[in-house]
């Protein structure tokens, strides 16, 4: 008998009879003897229809009565699969995320796990029923709700998992698992059997949305593997992140990541001295910018360029921290260009073979794609590019690295 | 400075536009200095939207899960509330039942308060704030959410005042206060200035359904002064529910209550001996009937009939019992009506004067319509009649008790 967390995404629990079908698969799994813990996001288009509402009622909504709000579309789904479950004659209860001992700090819409009870857990597993939890939120201190931010319910599975020593962590969501490039663009990607922890995060940060980033760093600290799997088609064996042990697999590309929105802003002609980068970035956070990739460019007579990338939106909000910025720093003048995306190589093997991003770059050049702006990890190479060659990019990426073949 | 209590229903919180207006009806009241707690329902139609979701995937869903599940509608509309009031510029914060300290029993779908911590409240309020809270909601010993049953947030917001210690406490609804008659029915029906707690809950509990019975009891145990009034229309006065301190208003009907479905079931020939009626009534409570009116004639020959009305939803469950009772209590048969009503003529000057039943049985004989069955209390005397003559039974009584004259 194991003991198993299990969660299903808001595409997997999106109608009443969605939830049916999971509630078969959980009383399958717990008839065939095992414990299950199984975590729920939202049904569908919840989350998004509840921000909606609030920002027509207020455009800057508090965020504690954000995440009380935001919370609810769990919790609907968490007591529905519940019923179901008892539907199918098993014995279940559901659980929010105060109730499941989810302790968080108070950063509202971004919290972050700080321990977990599992008192209420265990008793419930001992009394031998299924145990619904509500994901992505949890309860601070004072006993305010929290949210962990968009895909948190990943979060929630992967440190439950930890805290209740779980045998497995198994995320059903709608796709067949991690792709070596996002499918919808690339048609010869193919589902990973599986993958490093490490690579699943650089996959996560820089565009493969399949698995929250958090949810991996949570899985890598505790050791916890996930298998990122199929709710509808239990055929399909899934992908296993892990801590990667075969020194063989270490030395591939493992996948290809982009993004397709971003915009870049280049500060021209900043002082190259102490300090500049943070008197740029501090205002910048101050005024809500949320600053993804930044470069500096080596200094030609102490003066050199600082370049970043923000979402379109932020776009704006930028140029006019940065205009107000400028007398004070001293800077020559701003370009931006808001149509730009980012392809992305990912794999542990370019840490110590530097060929990598030679043949990146010319693939890149081979497909007359031109590259504005470069940024690199240990195991990741990311190039910003045109926003409309960005599915090129990943095609050409995909065969040049040999993902086609598995 | 004051310190008031408000509740704000279903139709007064329907859209983001309804809760703006609430928002600004609050916020006025703020600004004139006065500390205000607002306990909300579900948005318009929530609460059976969710129901129905429920029954889709299980008909007969755990009475635990569905608190839960409930509770939601109420807290999504007092987090909008709340954003709404900060959108006017005011501190707000919205609470959920448990967050409010509304402790209860465990009895799932019509929990009882069984306490009011209002530490948080108290502290929220001393911060300046206006709480919002959720109502229709508490949570149990055991950390799990109970809802106190349909109407429930009026309960929530007088247990609110007392707890407090509020100055007021305003009931908010569609319509203007408590009428003579249910205004849809009878067009001259107008409303009270004031009504007392024994008449307003013997209104409620036979048809007026415009406060919930229970809240009128709290009430009445701690002796807070309730307003009933209307949401958008504030040049209404509305109807004050209180202890009735004038004399003078004791010696008159006050209101005329009606319902429009209730089946009525007797059981015919049945030895009239001691223990009879728990032996009929007992099993049907454990089969889920609920009885509402019951009657007994005088025996004859040590043989009675019974009778009681159920809702016809539950008559076919009742009409089972009874039948497989029959043999056991030696009844001769049992007969049933399914399309019948009532219509009740309350006032506290009935206790003492007989000529008011004298006046109502005349009237209905007036307009030819049949008494099927008759109960009273000390201020209230309903008559079971057809349920196609229940309008015009309201109206003549309305005429006969002189309730149009104001």
């Amino acid at each position: 008998m194991s003991r198993i967390v299990q969660k299903y995404g808001g595409s997997s629990v999106a109608t009443a009879q969605h939830i049916q079908r999971v509630a078969r698969r959980i009383a399958d799994r717990r008839r065939a003897g095992d414990d299950v813990v199984a975590v729920v996001s939202a049904m569908g288009d919840t989350t998004d229809d509840l921000i909606e509402l609030a920002r027509q009622i207020n455009p800057k909504p508090n965020p504690r009565e954000m995440d009380v709000l935001l919370s609810t579309g769990e919790i609907v789904s968490s007591t529905l699969l519940s019923m179901a479950l008892e539907a199918e004659g098993l014995s279940a209860i559901s659980l929010t995320g105060a109730q499941a001992g989810i302790r968080t700090d108070q950063v509202y819409g971004r919290a972050r796990i700080a321990e977990i009870d599992t008192a209420r857990l265990e008793r419930e597993l001992t009394a031998g029923r299924v145990v619904i939890v509500a994901g992505f939120q949890g309860i601070s201190e004072n006993f305010d709700v929290t949210t962990l931010g968009r895909g948190g319910s990943d979060t929630t599975a992967v440190a439950l998992a930890a805290a209740l020593h779980a045998d497995a962590c198994e995320i059903y969501t709608d796709v067949a698992g991690i792709y070596t490039a996002d499918p919808r663009v690339c048609p010869q990607a193919r589902p990973l059997r599986d993958i490093g922890y490490e690579e699943m995060l650089e996959l996560a940060t820089t565009g493969a949305r399949v698995m929250h980033a958090r949810a991996v760093e949570v899985g890598a600290l505790y050791d916890v593997d996930i298998l990122v799997a199929s709710t509808f088609d239990p055929a399909a064996p899934g992908t296993l992140i892990h801590r990667e042990t075969t020194m063989e697999q270490g030395n591939k590309v493992r996948g290809i990541a982009h993004q397709d929105h971003i915009a870049k802003v280049t500060v021209r002609g900043v002082p190259d001295q102490p300090g500049i980068a943070a008197r740029i970035f501090e205002p910048l956070a101050a005024g809500g910018v949320s600053v993804d990739t930044i470069v500096q460019n080596a200094s030609v007579e102490n003066l050199t360029d600082l370049t970043f990338t923000v979402s379109p939106g932020d776009l704006d909000r930028a140029l006019e921290v940065i205009n107000a910025l400028l007398p004070s720093i001293g800077g020559s003048g701003v370009v931006s260009a808001p149509d730009l995306g980012t392809v992305s190589v990912v794999g542990t093997g370019m840490a110590s073979a530097p060929g990598y991003a030679a043949r990146m770059f010319k693939t890149l050049f081979d497909n007359q794609i031109n590259i504005e702006m470069i940024s690199t990890s240990d195991i990741r190479i990311t190039c910003v590019v045109d926003a409309h060659r960005v599915g090129d990019a990943v095609r050409a990426l995909h065969a040049a690295f040999e993902l086609d073949r598995g």
